[in-house]
């Protein structure tokens, strides 16, 4: 008979224990395993490009066009369309990409060592606000930031943390949350802190003075700069826990903008997929629930390590951002600790008496208790090439829970 | 007969409306109203050698040393007590500094330009952490760091200013405030959005790198970088609410180490003054109760202008610096209301749902109440020269509110 608890107790323990460190900034080709140049990863479970929703359509034609693959919108469409072009979820090459999430191989990327058990773990450089290919955007301004996201701001990214000798977001994440920051959502803490180490290093490096003021105002104006490396620290954080024989904790939660999925500690590689409901929330002007594409983006991995919603206790402020009150932020803290299995070590939530953010969601807990995980998000327009409309709220539907459960049932017998 | 509501809301009416802008950086003398070669300002009411505690006497030594007015610290306390050097407190000065407070002529001070009524605000560069002349100390390396702070990091702060056109300091408290900082003890994320606006003007200066990287170093290793701009913007704040006649409003709250004065809007530059508590709070290790020095500073200009203390609600990580609880940090806000004439436009507290933090103490209602106002604080060890030794809360006298209202009363014939 699996003793479930105890291997959930362990696979929590690695999860907790893990101590995610951001050690570089390298080209996707040549350091995400499996990547090759007609490779294009995505954020969530694995999708086929006629089932994509707009924005990773346009995430997908803006890739193209940055890689000099497709010359315009329509001959990108025809290409990702035909079968050239390979698609493979970022989780199944251990990176995680907000929103659309996706990869191409020249992109950069921030490079996480995992150094309790080691591992490792990917994102891209975070682009900011407005117009943006995570959201789908695709047009001239896009794909010119990439270009100097990749081609200038990478390598002095690059060269600062080698100087730096690594970031370790663990820490950067505690001090995060006690300054208000949920970690998803609200990051401006966290990447003010991400800033503070980085300044001095790119202060002194000997380059052109524009591009070092670039690079700083750059991060410093972006609270989401820290965004994509912090997916990455609880990507590998998650990975960490991953892989426990007869454990039912979460190891990842991901949308694509059409299914919802999840991966469960003792079940190995196989996504319990649904297809993912709408978030709720707050809408800039000229926009409603009517323009919002259902869930998208693999930034849900923050819940899944126990911050975003499920710290969000430590964050009030956000309402003012995804809706709600103060007291639904606390709330919802509150409830998560119903489906999860350990309160964080290291994440504390000082409004809470400093509790330890709820940690490691219990497949068995959400079923018993029909208590689905809470999710802070970004919300993307429906349609190709036009980008953010929103924040909000969500939840992955429960059904792919209990799909997962009955997985783990037949495989022990029960 | 006075209308002192009327008058009350008038006062705090200009105190919020106030809006300091950080613009300068500029040697004392020459920029202080009446500095000169021989006057040294020092935190809190008015007070004489022969009656100054321990830690203002070691920063009046540590003054003369930087000033290199006297060679040892013998010669400078000689001087000191000769009658040679005029002491004035830093508020009759237009200017504020926290713990010992001393200003010499020599020394670079921020220049704070409040932009809706006009007026001027002054504050030192902050020190950090450790043996630091603000709590007593004048061992070499205090002298060291105060002449690297005043002849390097000075010049390039004062050149990255006149880039910025100015720092908008209400705009960044009110940011801070929903970052986990009640503006006072904890200015955390004050000072990472100071380095933010910096960072970026700094790191475009030709200068040494070396220099660009230990400025932006030293100002984000301090989490208090940031209190001496907000100290005297506090001051810009509190300054714009004084002299309304029949108004009862406090407009400065300071300590020089033996006695604790404040000020009120409609009775002129008189001081109310009694002998200063002596906080309570957590202690380093290897000290205690015992060894701490009465209550110093200028640094409650803070709590004068609504924040501090009287915003704890919006920082319950400050708890593990100064004791008590989150609930502790909650219930001090609230009790800050029963005291205060209004709720702050623009400073907000997001776990009391945004409301205006207390904004204004009404003398009468301390009297009323028995409440007196509740102060965060450093702690500063009662001999010179050893520094800082804890931190915690403590309260003015009542008495000097009682003898405040009194000399109201006898103003106005009531």
């Amino acid at each position: 008979m699996v003793d479930v608890s105890h291997a959930n107790a362990e696979s929590v323990r690695r999860m907790i224990a893990a101590r995610p460190v951001l050690t570089a900034v390298e080209r996707a080709s040549g350091t995400i395993p499996g990547m090759h140049d007609r490779l294009l990863l995505h954020a969530g479970p694995p999708i086929a490009w006629e089932r994509m929703s707009g924005p990773l359509r346009g995430a997908v034609v803006g890739a193209l066009l940055y890689e000099r693959i497709a010359t315009d919108e329509q001959e990108a469409a025809r290409i990702a369309g035909s079968g050239e072009i390979e698609f493979s979820p970022c989780h199944d090459h251990a990176a995680v990409g907000p929103m659309a999430g996706v990869i191409s191989p020249s992109m950069a990327v921030y490079v996480i060592e995992e150094r309790t058990d080691g591992g490792r773990a990917y994102s891209t450089l975070n682009e900011g606000y407005g117009r943006v290919l995570r959201y789908g955007a695709y047009a001239p301004e896009v794909l010119e930031r990439l270009r100097w996201m990749n081609e200038v701001m990478a390598p002095i990214l690059a060269e600062a943390l080698t100087l730096a000798g690594g970031i370790d977001l663990r820490t950067l994440l505690a001090e995060a949350l006690h300054m208000g920051d949920e970690g998803h959502n609200r990051n401006k803490a966290g990447s003010l802190l991400f800033l503070k180490q980085l300044s001095p290093l790119i202060a002194r490096l000997r380059i052109d003075p524009e591009d070092r003021a670039r690079v700083l105002t750059f991060l410093g104006d972006n609270a989401l700069s820290v965004l994509n490396p912090v997916m990455a620290a609880c990507k590998a954080m998650a990975d960490a826990a991953h892989g426990v024989e007869g454990s039912t904790i979460v190891t990842a939660m991901a949308r694509n903008g059409t299914d919802f999925g999840i991966r469960v500690s003792g079940l190995g590689a196989e996504w319990f997929t649904a297809p993912a409901q709408t978030p709720d929330g707050l809408y800039f002007s000229g926009f409603s629930h009517s323009n919002a594409n259902p869930d998208i983006g693999d930034s849900t991995i923050t819940e899944t390590a126990g911050i975003g919603a499920f710290a969000m206790a430590a964050a009030p402020a956000i309402v003012r951002f995804v809706s709600g009150t103060p007291g639904d932020a606390v709330n919802a803290t509150l409830e998560m600790y119903e489906i999860t299995a350990a309160e964080h070590e290291h994440f504390t939530i000082p409004a809470l008496d400093f509790r330890g953010s709820p940690t490691g969601i219990d497949i068995r807990r959400v079923i018993e208790l029909g208590i689905t995980p809470r999710i802070n998000t970004g919300i993307a327009h429906r349609e190709a090439g036009v980008g953010q409309i929103g924040a909000g709220l969500v939840r992955p539907p429960l059904e792919i829970f209990e799909r997962a459960l009955t997985a783990f049932a037949e495989r022990h017998g029960i």
